[in-house]
């Protein structure tokens, strides 16, 4: 391992990440907490991020790079966003530079635009890091599954488009406070009852939705499946819907979706995916870091 | 007016309606209030009913009618579901019958199940006596709009099948609980933006459902809209899909849409079929009463 040349931030609504790299991108250490955006008192984010990496860099000597809603209105820095085609030597052009009162010299990787062919808006922040840490060649289409998922059409290791699904934030809204929270909080995992629910969400097109959420409760109702299952095939039901949806978008891409994400979501996109008959890969871990890094490296900051 | 000959009940989780009718069906009086089952302490149905009805019948001699979610399982009496096809003649063979301990004769409407081409299920409580009692001739197909909307395909005065969409629940769980209550907070009524929400909706068969939801946010993100727009353009986007959705449901059936349902709602879904060219109706209020005196007619309780 080499000398510690970059921080690299990762900073989101609901967690902080930052991994200590060396001068060929490396992890040397790495820190995890919840001081996430909206924890963050009086707007001190110089502060949580300085007592965070204290240890590792008490001189403010190394160059930080930050991703994330660490940019988005709520975050630190508000930037604007940059639109598609875009990859690592535009994200290094646009990054947005400061140096904190403390006199700490921090790179703002900014997020990404997109519209569609009818004109529909898309955004995204952080993910585009990601995605340029994947190092990607040739044609590729990456599902960045979570809240909000991310469907990115990769071209020449830049993104040519993306596609947004309210996946994960749909299903914690319509678990919790909807009829099926009467039969969502108590769940049987089933491998079976998930990849029922994503055949169903995936029929015809995806579409059909706001139907198929009720068959959720008036199936337990007539006892076509246990009403401990219904969490399982609603997550099913709305990530295939998810899936068949992005069919749409980029339909000509072919080879393996690309599945990046944390262990657990990688897991139940990829049975999904099974489910269907759809072929997906799980990328690497670490993608944001190696982005960030990549970022600084066209900029000249290591 | 005749003497009084009839109670009517329409008895529902958050509400409870009643009416006083004559031996023609006309109402003679009725009551509306708050006392929804779910507010009902220690399974006290009978006592908060003779509350509500014992200033038009002390003496407890008149015949009561029942319908609503007082036959669900968090009801007054748990009803099995009736299946399709079913109208007043059938619910009437199928009322449960009750005497209750202090001598009151009541006669529940149960509820009806539906099973869809591809197997799957629906069900409905309250709506199948409301359909009863606005007496359509011919084919028909009529919508009945609310928490869990119910399209109804009526033929020769009998529910042949009915399609649920979750609409009004999916909207307050999005509204109030997902990324886009940061735009919902504040609304500004606006029909242009309910109207451009309608279309989106019903684009492509009303798929693509969880990435129009996100376009709510990056619109207002990226100032195609003003923020304060969003609940409506939500509003329209969920009847939108619903109504597209349904259209895979009893295509065959002409002539316009009946519209069953309160004055606002059926305002609001005018409006959403007015956006899409579609020819609609709206019904005669008080069809769950009239629903209520048809059937009690036909199992000769009047």
């Amino acid at each position: 391992m080499g000398a510690a040349a970059l921080i690299g931030i990762d900073w989101g609504t609901t967690s902080f990440r930052a991994a200590l790299m060396d001068g060929t991108g490396a992890i040397l250490d790495r820190i995890a907490s919840k001081d996430g955006l909206l924890g963050v008192g009086n707007r001190d984010f110089e502060g949580v991020l300085e007592r965070a990496v204290a240890g590792w860099d008490a001189g403010r000597s190394l160059p930080v790079v930050a991703s994330g809603m660490v940019t988005s209105r709520t975050g630190w820095v508000e930037t604007p966003y940059l639109p598609c085609p875009a990859g690592p030597v535009e994200l290094a052009a646009a990054l947005a530079r400061i140096d904190t009162s403390g006199g700490r010299r921090i790179a703002f990787v900014t997020g990404m635009s997109f519209r569609h062919g009818d004109g529909a808006p898309d955004v995204m922040r952080g993910e585009e890091t990601q995605i340029a840490g994947l190092g990607l060649a040739g044609e590729r289409l990456a599902v960045m599954p979570g809240t909000h998922s991310k469907w990115v059409h990769v071209t020449g290791g830049r993104i040519a488009g993306f596609r947004t699904a309210m996946t994960g934030d749909v299903f914690a809204a319509v678990r919790g406070h909807t009829v099926l929270k009467l039969t969502t909080a108590e769940s049987t995992g089933s491998p079976e009852a998930f990849a029922a629910g994503v055949r169903t969400g995936a029929a015809d097109g995806g579409a059909g939705l706001l139907g198929k959420l009720f068959r959720q409760r008036a199936g337990s109702l007539l006892g076509d499946f246990p009403a401990a299952e219904t969490a399982e095939r609603l997550s099913g039901l709305l990530i295939g819907a998810e899936i068949a949806e992005a069919r749409s978008f980029a339909p000509d891409v072919g080879g393996p979706v690309l599945i990046v994400g944390g262990e657990d979501l990688a897991a139940r996109y990829r049975a999904a995916f099974d489910a269907l008959g759809m072929a997906s890969e799980v990328a690497a871990p670490d993608a944001a870091f190696a982005g960030q890094f990549r970022i600084a490296k066209v900029a000249g900051l290591v």
